[in-house]
């Protein structure tokens, strides 16, 4: 799919917290796809529209950017593309807890990405959450992930230690990644969008879509924590892995610098 | 122009899109500029009455900051500081076209910097744009940017592989740049507020001003590109090259790291 | 303080502009606290319920982002957590002036974070300032610092080539840093949540907290820069250097990649 998103460049359009907005944009232009970014009511139906999937993130929700969302996700619904939810600290406070059920109930969802804490808000369960980290608990996160995927037919996509994508039917479990994917922000937010653009050229199969989506940013994580000091290095060189990241049949794989001469095979975003 | 802007350190007001508000400050610091980011409607005419030039970038524009950028135009227009701006997707929505022609009819601006797909929007000629992508197209951007030039009585300046700059009597055409400055978002951004910096310190040429932005930010891109790995690495670099890029009698000039000696000669800023 | 801060992980809400939101929290992030930057009315209180820190900073205020940060201010108060302020460009504006004014005389501040520019306005002393950044005078900084601490019953904290931290009864110097931490945006506005952290672990003393803040804060800048090509490599590094930065009975200590090696052996962030 990875190839599929070099080669199509879909629009994705991001309604998204101004923390991570210029992360999520540049993650996404490093794997080929064409962010754009618009969150005034007056316009947001007309760019759902050309765009390939929506890709929601609650992570500085106000009254405004949430109506925004609202009409955004139901557009979303009619023109038929995928829309991804990243109910960041969904357990925080009500106010994201009614936007979330809402987004949820009045919107077709495809993939709802998310860590144990948000996952175990929206599921009702106690949890231990820590503002909006993941925290810790001690509940079948397999379970609850099926649940949730069935009372709202859509993909869950939970990240953690392991991975969980999740439908009505099956569950998948996803290892990779690395430690230091948890001290740089914003890190769970662009996996959303990259999220959003593998279902966009797959919306066929969503489930499909963020487990490729997870395995991908995973190894990604592996290999840009391999060469980096910390998380202000860890954060660019995760950017240049996502650029030049291959896949052949072995599955991933990473050649530093070998991505700029990736890039000069490609042509059309210049 | 690079000298005076780090001697001068003129103010540059910036209302500007969240996505890339960082990489613009830090952008403005780089080459030498002080950049300010205010946007409330209770303070932006102050804020214009401080600075030396106006930058305005419509990349998440909402109704509000519509407002701040017409009251801080006007107010730059009476104070006779230069006005440049970024038409961020003009053609993708209503209220994006609507917002530009109407700070084009209002507001005297001096630059116009924007990519093929804007210019085509704001010029009213087909477009296959692409979200808020350049896009590509059949038409004469030679003619095009002269016309538009024309009608509004600024200069404008499209980048693309070529990069052009009109104004009502002459069309320039700059080379330059490399391919993996369409892969970091908010190089087009950061460029319109460089523009704003060197127009602040030549107000009395806008066309000089414009093309030795132009001419100075792709040659900062190709030397930063040429020690990058992804853009990631790019971004960063580009900034330590925007920062320690020399002009001397054969054009621009950088060597790695040298730029800090020249940081230590220079005092004011600290 | 600093091992204080990464065995307990302080959850620090920081209410600030978009300019700086990412750094701000990725630099928490790399200290070992744990950012949460919701900003909307309908949430802010219960926010800061579930945290040990309210960090304000007024760089791209707006009559909302105020009016949450008065909520948001009062709770905190409520709760016994600590206020820090950073009242960026305060003299710049009447809006910021006002907005300073309102927060410091209806909430219990603990630090007041800021540079000389923003003191002499906050003290109501003649300054040259230039836009938002410090700018030049000839005023008794240490006298100016004592009294408004006294005024307002807070420690001041001033940042400039020597820093000053002043309670009502005591001035202490600090100096350290580096000349390329003013070539980066957003390194005043980070060292604030930086200081909200150690205070958040020292709340029974803000005076030694905002001390260790600025000296650890200084000694991380002087590290990175020693290895840094420019504003965009120094910024990555100092993202890195918070990560590993270890203080012994010398005091602050850094070692390239050792950070990586420190974060293994912490384990409850992932």
């Amino acid at each position: 799919m990875i190839n599929k998103i070099r080669n199509e460049n879909p629009v994705i359009h991001c309604i998204t917290n101004h923390v991570v907005s210029n992360f999520q944009a540049n993650g996404l232009l490093a794997i080929g796809a064409s962010p754009i970014m618009g969150e005034a009511q007056e316009e947001v139906e007309e760019l759902v529209a050309i765009s390939r999937a929506l890709s929601l993130n609650i992570g500085t929700l106000n009254k405004d950017t949430f109506n925004s969302m609202m009409l955004a996700g139901k557009r979303a619904n009619k023109e038929k593309i995928p829309v991804i939810l990243d109910p960041v600290g969904a357990g925080a406070t009500a106010f994201r807890k009614e936007a979330v059920q809402k987004i949820l109930t009045e919107i077709d969802v495809s993939v709802l990405r998310c860590n144990a804490g948000e996952l175990a808000a929206i599921g009702g369960v106690e949890w231990a959450s820590k503002g909006v980290d993941a925290g810790e608990g001690n509940i079948d996160l397999d379970k609850l992930a099926k649940r949730v995927a069935k009372e709202y037919s859509l993909v869950v996509a939970v990240t953690g230690k392991t991975d969980i994508v999740a439908d009505g039917s099956r569950v998948e479990k996803i290892t990779g990644g690395d430690r230091m994917m948890s001290s740089v922000t914003g890190m769970g937010c662009l996996l959303s969008a990259v999220t959003a653009a593998f279902t966009a050229v797959s919306p066929e199969d969503p489930t499909a879509a963020a487990i490729e989506a997870l395995k991908f940013y995973g190894a990604a994580g592996e290999q840009a924590a391999a060469t980096s000091e910390g998380p202000g290095s860890f954060r660019d060189t995760f950017l240049d892995v996502l650029f030049g990241m291959e896949i052949d049949d072995d599955g991933f794989d990473f050649e530093k610098g070998e991505g700029v001469d990736v890039l000069w095979q490609r042509s059309n975003r210049y």
